[in-house]
């Protein structure tokens, strides 16, 4: 099935918004089979949206739109759908009801404003919303179903899960399954993940590959569609164990998961902790790790020290060794995790300190060089990478993941490393 | 002028990657005062990108389209644009000096693929690009005058800001300038700072408002256009003082910076350094503040102490305040702020400690509660807030900021504290 997305709103049309409902919606119709052909957007303007409406009811099978159910009088997006149709808006009950639910869970009343968002255009199933107060609906508009959902990713997502997903599953029950599993990868670059996993779907006829970078780590994504779901996972499960087979050691998630969500999972399945040393990365670490939910339980403490002294006041690192090595070296590093671990009797220290950029490179340590510490109860190891990447925020984020790697291979395997640097 | 903006490329299409350059492009081609009323994005296919093509052609003044001009086979661009107008490619002699100058300064050799970026629609005029491969290219197809340039953002943005935006200004040279200042907004929600500019264009004629959230801050956009240069500077300085009296101080910046850069450019005025001590934010305030360039100017240490042995051991918080008072309040944070402040030895401390959630919230202490140290050579502060975001990531933004926005109004101010909370 054709499917098209439409943004709507004056925020995203003069990109003070980035629009990232868009590209989530993408990766959802994507994975339930569905063909995704184009992407727009409009302002908050009843005629434009409507004539946008009016072509792509012309040109898809499905669409989704989002934004513009609110309240407010910017919010236009019912009206220009009843334009689009040709039918008048209408008030619907169950709406109403929806709205009111909603409100009362929240201890709020109902203001006049809400009846606005309870009128639908005519011919136009309501979405139920329990997350906020404006109810989507399904129109079908010339050839085209098209489904409209909140703007609020938080709200658009509840309701793509709720609402929309079961009913495209429904359409689409009679003919296929659609399966999607990701692996997550990190230390080869896009086109070496690309390159081993070549004739990947000559061998597993029915799965199709596809790669998405986020940097610094790149997600391979299989997708298969099948109308025996049984057979279908069998598929997935065999070509995700030759992709994990191909891709060896840095494959570190079957499950799409972020490194540091694997990291932390690996410290609570050992009921190990964990304290940090970070110089360069600048407490970015610390800030990934402890978005993590329920983090408390494993990291106790990160030392970000930029200056000399913090590194020998707070982490024990000897003034003899940065006057010996400087504050960029692999002794330090070590210095550094291992006291990171002391002063916060952890089970496992990790540490930066390198030159993020722009300025502060040399010859001999250039932008880009990043000195890493591992400290654990029987062993301190320190090593130096160097990134080419030539940005503050990129290499702050590749040192980031490169210690946490470094720290999850060390929880994993005991020993071997990375070799790709 | 009717501007559309177009995203070429299939990794934007099926979601995998968000497409931030048309935000990006959006709000540059507001600021040059064009009127952008569509987006788009489309597919590697050279059918479908050809037939968007030929739709804005007749409906469109301008576009901006991105991505495709690269060296593979799957950049069609360049071939969608000749089908649309109907003209043949033709090989252009000054977009292959632009590429072999590019490879020279890159010590990379021609390969034939290079070849085929050189390859544009009889009639383009080249674009330069001196920060990449691949040269982009101006042709009018229709009614509507397109500009063609490169997905990657960096090239993007140079492409923009060299090529594209020169040769706009030169078409409204004639009409008018445009000029934009933006004032960033911390303390009031959206709906408040719209309140209190209410009356603001009709005060100021000719004054267009915008208002941006990137949460958790606000940005208040001024647009102006006048065919005297100095007319428009004169009515937009004036406008701009009026924004910021009525905004008062949760206003902190005319210029648009982030309360990082706000608060780090007061430190080095001032010539004083900040050491941090951190809880429920686990780093983001310093990997904030570090993600400004030169920040190791006044950034001294950060001590992210999850567990309350941290926080005694690095910090020196009497065990007695923790256990009298508990984790998450003013005294420890006051203990915490000016623990960090004498160990790093730096000027200022100012710490965090709270609930983000979405565990660990108690009656009293509900998620969202955040108790705030601030410590200077002349006195030690707590303070205590209430959020109502309750989510994980929001949390912690909000905290981190506020505990910035503080910082800044000490700085500043010396005693006004926002009351807005």
């Amino acid at each position: 099935m054709k499917t098209e997305i439409l943004a709507t709103g004056d925020e995203i049309l003069t990109g003070a918004v980035i629009d990232s409902n868009s590209a989530y919606i993408a990766q959802k119709m994507e994975e339930a089979g569905l063909e995704v052909v184009r992407h727009g957007c409009a302002g908050d303007n009843i005629e434009a949206v409507a004539a946008i409406l009016k072509e792509i009811s012309a040109r898809a099978d499905l669409a989704i739109i989002t934004g513009g159910l609110g309240p407010t009088s910017d919010d236009i997006t019912a009206e220009a759908a009843a334009k689009s149709a040709g039918v008048e808006l209408v008030f619907e009950r169950k709406a109403m009801s929806c709205i009111e639910n909603f409100l009362k869970t929240q201890k709020r009343e109902v203001i006049a404003s809400n009846k606005k968002q309870a009128m639908v255009p005519e011919g136009a199933e309501c979405l139920f919303n329990a997350v906020g107060t404006a109810p989507g609906f399904v129109l079908k508009i010339g050839v085209c179903l098209f489904f409209f959902i909140p703007g609020v990713p938080s709200e658009m997502r509840w309701m793509l899960a709720n609402g929309v997903l079961p009913w495209i599953n429904k359409l689409q029950k009679e003919k296929n399954f659609s399966l999607v599993k990701t692996i997550s990868t990190f230390g080869l670059a896009e086109a070496a993940v690309d390159k081993r996993l070549v004739g990947l779907t000559e061998e597993f006829p029915g799965i199709r590959l596809g790669l998405r970078a986020k940097f610094p780590v790149i997600y391979v994504k299989l997708y298969v569609r099948d109308k025996d779901e049984n057979r279908a996972n069998i598929l997935l499960e065999k070509a995700s164990k030759s992709v994990s087979n191909k891709i060896g050691k840095f494959a570190f998630s079957t499950d799409g998961e972020s490194m540091e969500t694997v990291a932390g999972s690996l410290l609570r399945r050992k009921k190990a902790t964990i304290a940090i040393a970070e110089s360069c990365t600048g407490g970015l670490i610390s800030h990934l790790l402890t978005d993590v939910p329920g983090s408390s339980d494993y990291f106790l403490f990160s030392g970000v020290t930029y200056s000399n002294k913090a590194k020998s006041k707070v982490l024990g690192v000897s003034e003899a060794t940065l006057k010996k090595y400087g504050a960029v070296h692999e002794e330090t590093a070590k210095e550094m995790a291992d006291g990171a671990r002391r002063v916060a009797g952890a089970t496992y220290g990790i540490s930066t300190t390198g030159i993020a950029g722009p300025g502060g490179g040399t010859r001999e340590k250039p932008v880009g060089t990043v000195c890493i510490g591992i400290a654990a109860p029987d062993f301190v190891e320190g090593y130096r990478f160097n990134f080419q990447f030539n940005e503050r925020s990129r290499n702050k984020k590749i040192f980031a993941i490169t210690a946490l790697d470094l720290l999850r291979q060390k929880l994993k395997h005991a020993g071997e490393i990375s070799e790709i640097y």
